[in-house]
């Protein structure tokens, strides 16, 4: 088995719920899988100001580049359960002496070809939205995104910054349920999950077929890795490999 | 605030709980604290071997040091949130290159200086029990530990098993709190949930009284350390320490 490293912290509560759902894909084998976690001292004020307007993202940069160098030498890839954290892969990266797996790509291939989506709403926090991370990612894949008006992103950028300080409110969970609701009713097919905080309040997301959790994708994709299973096409078994990927796999 | 290390795995869900108690301790301050975890790739039948009759320990014993020597150069201190796994401290000490908390000392400190109980009943693997390590502990301070008859015994190692491997089972609820008022019948004043994996099945045992989660324990004393707090008594404000544990504290 192959030791994975996760980034984490980015809330803690995203990450407990990504290293249970890693290892409930073991539950059925003889052995869990070794993996070493870092979880960074995120600075509430920093996140607040991260998540809601793309600001200051720099100090969580620093962190979580830290982060991927103290991880690097010890395991054999990173992933990080924290989709506004990707708008940092490139430098991430450059200073990982191991695969990074990119949650972003690996969950909008899903939604290609398993989901087969042509229109998916995208709940995600703002400077996600802002920085074009999904939308990017799917237009590549001719699948339209809907995004919540700016009076919901706004909403929904405040209920994901309850979540990562560990507050609960069911007024925050039925507010998620509309906005699934809304984004439904305006033509999307599914509605992807796009911020590992969200299922945190959405717990069964995943038994919910008009839903998808990019974290679940995340979690299965990274099993495969440990396991080094592959059908052929790639080390999950359905997503094919881009040539400008292919580094990625090099390792396994 | 220093870096907390964490030697995982034994069983995962545990890890995570104890991951989360910890978190939950700086919900109001500034920032979450740095965390560095091992999660072990602890094999379900040597697991259940260790657990229900003390058995082949050395392979989980081998796991654990690789653990502590990963994780030892790039953490202040280590805890390790798996009270069974306490009986080969000694090897973890000689090992560590930084302080590693000893939860069940940290606990019998505080059952006698918090929770005064004279007589206390005790939750744990057989493995635990065999090795004595929370009835010498107890006895050093004048505390009467009372244990669970030979079949509540087996069937609770079975029930530590089945958490281990991720079965949450009802039944395994019931016959728990069957065994916590069984002891309070026999004269304890409390009961000690000296088996991290409990406190998965029954969770809200922070609230009732007459329950104590080593884990919670841990997670107080190891919060502490990561603020680097102390009342001078000691590092967590409450337990005086011996003599021969000073060198714990060095760091500090």
């Amino acid at each position: 088995m192959k030791t994975c490293g996760i980034i984490g912290g980015m809330g803690p509560d995203a990450t407990s719920l990504f290293y249970m759902k890693l290892i409930r894909n073991f539950q059925n084998r003889e052995s869990y899988p070794p993996v070493l976690l870092y979880s960074v001292p995120e600075p509430f004020q920093a996140a607040d100001a991260w998540i809601k307007e793309n600001q200051g993202g720099d100090y969580l940069q620093k962190l979580i580049l830290e982060g991927v160098r103290l991880l690097g030498p010890r395991v054999d890839f990173i992933v990080i359960p924290c989709n506004t954290a990707h708008m940092f892969m490139p430098h991430i990266r450059q200073v990982a002496s191991v695969p990074v797996i990119n949650m972003i790509e690996e969950t909008c291939a899903y939604i290609q070809l398993r989901k087969r989506w042509n229109k998916v709403g995208v709940l995600a926090s703002t400077a996600t939205i802002q920085s074009g991370l999904y939308t990017y990612e799917l237009h590549q894949r001719d699948i339209e995104p809907v995004l919540p008006d700016q009076s919901q992103q706004e909403l929904l950028a405040a209920i994901i910054m309850h979540i990562v300080k560990g507050q609960f409110l069911s007024k925050d969970r039925t507010a998620l349920q509309r906005m699934v609701a809304s984004l439904l009713a305006r033509g999307a097919e599914g509605v992807l999950l796009a911020c590992t905080d969200l299922p945190v309040l959405l717990p069964n997301s995943y038994a919910n077929p008009v839903l998808l959790d990019a974290m679940d994708v995340l979690a299965e994709v990274a099993s495969a890795w440990v396991l080094e299973e592959s059908n052929g096409l790639s080390i999950a078994g359905y997503i094919p490999v881009p040539e400008h990927r292919n580094h990625l796999f090099q390792r396994l």
